[in-house]
C-alpha cells in the first residue's frame, strides 16, 4: 500500500527562519499520522498543501517544546475551521493538563471529541492498531521521559493468480482460505500447493521514529530490518561528549545504530542550530552507513521507492 | 526620542503561510516592548533581524491562542540561547500557570529570572514606568477578559539654548532647574523668562493598542489625541452583526473610534482570514477616517515620521 513520510521540520531546540522544529506526517494508505508538532507545524502543513483536518492521530515523543509547542495551535485551528470528527493524541500524561489549561483559559469548548491516550513511561505497547497498521511506543534514552514510535504495516493476504482460478475452477467462497495460505484440491483430487496459485502481495512497510535519544543499543532488536529509521543526529561526531551529556546522538552513533539494526535506510535529523551546512553531517553518517538521507523541511519519502 | 513600531503579525485566529497571528514590537528609545506573541513570533523577530534578547517586557492582551501561543517558545529560546537578564511578563493570571506547567513538564529551570505581573480584570493602572515612558492597561470588550495597552512617552525637560548659556553666564549646577522651567536672574538682577533661554524638547509620543474588542465608546477619552491607534478591524462593515456576536469590530467601527477620539493616525489589523484582498478593508476605513494605515507583517512605523 502507499506509505509516504513528509518531513515538516527537523531542527533541534531553537527554530530558525529556514529550519523548523520537529514534525513529520506519515501517510499510510490515506491514513494520516502526525509525529511530533513543533511550533509552526500547522503553517508547514498548509505550506506543503497537506490538509490537517485529515489527521486523526497525533503522536508526541516528549515534552520538550521543540516537539510539541505547535500542538495547541493546531488543535485550536482544527476547531476554528469547523472540525467535528475525533482527534486522538498519544503523549505523556502531563500534556493533557497543558492542553486542558489552555482551552480553559480561552473559554474554548472544542467542537470535536479529543481523546487523550497517555503513553506509559515504562512499558512498550501498541498504541494504535487497525487492519492495516500497528503503531507502538519504544522507550528512548533522553534527559526527560521520551518515546520513539514504530509503525508496522500488517502483512496483506496473498493474491490469487487469476488464470489459476479459471484453470482449477476455484469457487469464490474458497478465495479467503487460499489467500491466507490454504492449498487447493482439484476436481481430480490433486493437491495444488498454495504457492502455485497465489503470489505474495505488495511488501509491508516499517518505519521507526527515534528522537530525542542518546545512543541506545536496546533499540537494535526492536527496529531490526526496518525500511526506514529516523534517528536524531543532533551533533557531529567530535561532540560525542556533549551528545551524551544532553541525551542526544552524533552522526556516527545514528549511523552505527542503523548498521547494527540492519535497517534498509537511515534518515538523520534534529540538527543543532550550530551547523549551517548540513552536508557535513550527511558525509559523516554515510561514512558508517551508506544508505543515509538528510532530513529537511518538505522532503517527501515514498517507501515504495526507497532503496531496499 | 525614537519611537518605532514593527508589526510582526496581524491576522486573526488561524495563521496562514503569509499572514501571521498578532505580535508587535515597540522600540521606545532602544527599550523594546513586545505586545502579544502569536505562534511563530520568535521566527518573525529573526526574519526581521530584531534581536529578541533585547526584549525585557512582554504584554499579552488576552488568552486566545492567536495572541500568545508563541510565548512559551520565545521564553524557551531565550533560555536556550543563554539569556541571564530579567524578563517581565504582563498578562492575565492564568498565563502564569500555563507557563509554569510547560516549564515543569520539560524539567526546565530558566537561566534567567522571569517576573510575572498579573493584569487586573477590573482596574486600569500603570503596569510599567520609567523616566521616559509609562505603560498602562485599558479594559477592552471581548468574549473573554481582554486588555488593551497604552504607551505614553513622558514629557522631556526643556532644552537650554547654548548661546544663552554664554550670554548670561549660566553655571552648570543651574541647568536642571532651568530645564524644568525655572527663570534665570542675571548678574545685573534682571529676570530672564524661561522661554527666552530654553526651547521645547522633541515631542512626546503616544500609542494605543486595542485588540481584541467590540466597538467600545468607553475607550474614547482614554486614547484621545494619541499619535497612533492600533484598532482591530476583523470584519468588513457588512458583517457588523458577526463582529458584535464575536466581540470584534468592523472597519467602520475602528475608523469611527479613531475619529471620535481624534487620534492622529489609525492602524487597522487582526483581519479575518476570509479576506484575501485587504485593500478593501483599508478603503472602507479611510472612508470614515482618512489617516488610516493597513497593518502587515514587517511594516515599521516611525512615530517621528507619522502624519500629525
Amino acid at each position: 500500500m502507499s506509505f509516504k513520510l513528509t518531513i515538516l521540520g527537523c531542527n533541534s531546540a531553537v527554530p530558525t527562519v529556514e529550519r523548523h522544529p520537529t514534525a513529520q506526517l506519515l501517510n499510510a494508505n490515506e491514513r494520516f499520522f502526525l509525529i511530533d508538532c513543533g511550533e509552526g507545524t500547522q503553517v508547514r502543513l498548509k505550506e506543503f498543501q497537506l490538509n490537517f483536518q485529515r489527521i486523526n492521530h497525533i503522536f508526541i515523543s516528549h515534552l520538550h517544546g521543540d516537539h510539541y509547542f505547535g500542538l495547541i495551535g493546531l488543535i485550536s485551528s482544527m476547531h476554528l475551521l469547523g472540525r467535528n470528527k475525533d482527534l486522538h493524541i498519544y503523549a505523556h500524561q502531563e500534556l493533557k493538563s497543558i492542553i486542558d489549561l489552555q482551552l480553559s483559559a480561552a473559554n474554548t469548548e472544542l467542537n470535536y471529541p479529543l481523546f487523550f491516550h497517555p503513553i506509559s513511561e515504562t512499558n512498550e505497547q501498541v498504541l494504535y492498531e487497525d487492519e492495516k497498521i500497528s503503531i507502538s511506543n519504544i522507550i528512548l534514552n533522553h534527559t526527560i521521559k521520551c518515546s520513539g514510535f514504530i509503525f508496522k504495516e500488517k502483512k496483506s493476504p496473498r493474491k490469487i493468480i487469476n488464470v489459476r482460478i479459471e484453470e482449477y475452477n476455484i469457487p469464490f467462497d474458497k478465495y479467503n482460505g487460499i489467500k491466507k495460505g490454504a492449498d487447493w484440491i482439484s476436481d481430480t483430487g490433486e493437491i495444488i500447493k498454495n504457492n502455485e496459485i497465489t503470489v505474495e502481495n505488495t511488501p509491508v512497510h516499517s518505519y521507526a521514529f527515534c528522537t530525542d535519544t542518546a545512543y541506545n543499543e536496546a533499540l537494535i532488536d526492536k527496529i531490526r530490518g526496518f525500511d526506514l529509521l529516523y534517528h536524531e543526529a543532533t551533533f557531529k561526531k567530535d561532540l560525542a561528549d556533549r551528545a551524551k551529556e544532553t541525551g542526544h546522538s552524533t552522526t556516527y552513533e545514528a549511523a552505527t545504530m542503523a548498521k547494527k539494526s540492519a535497517v534498509k535506510n537511515l534518515l538523520i535529523g534534529h540538527f543543532s542550530q550550530r551547523y549551517k551546512i548540513l552536508d557535513e553531517l550527511l558525509i559523516e553518517a554515510k561514512d558508517t552507513f551508506r544508505n543515509t538521507l538528510l532530513a529537511e523541511s518538505g522532503l517527501e519519502l515514498d517507501f515504495n521507492k526507497l532503496p531496499s
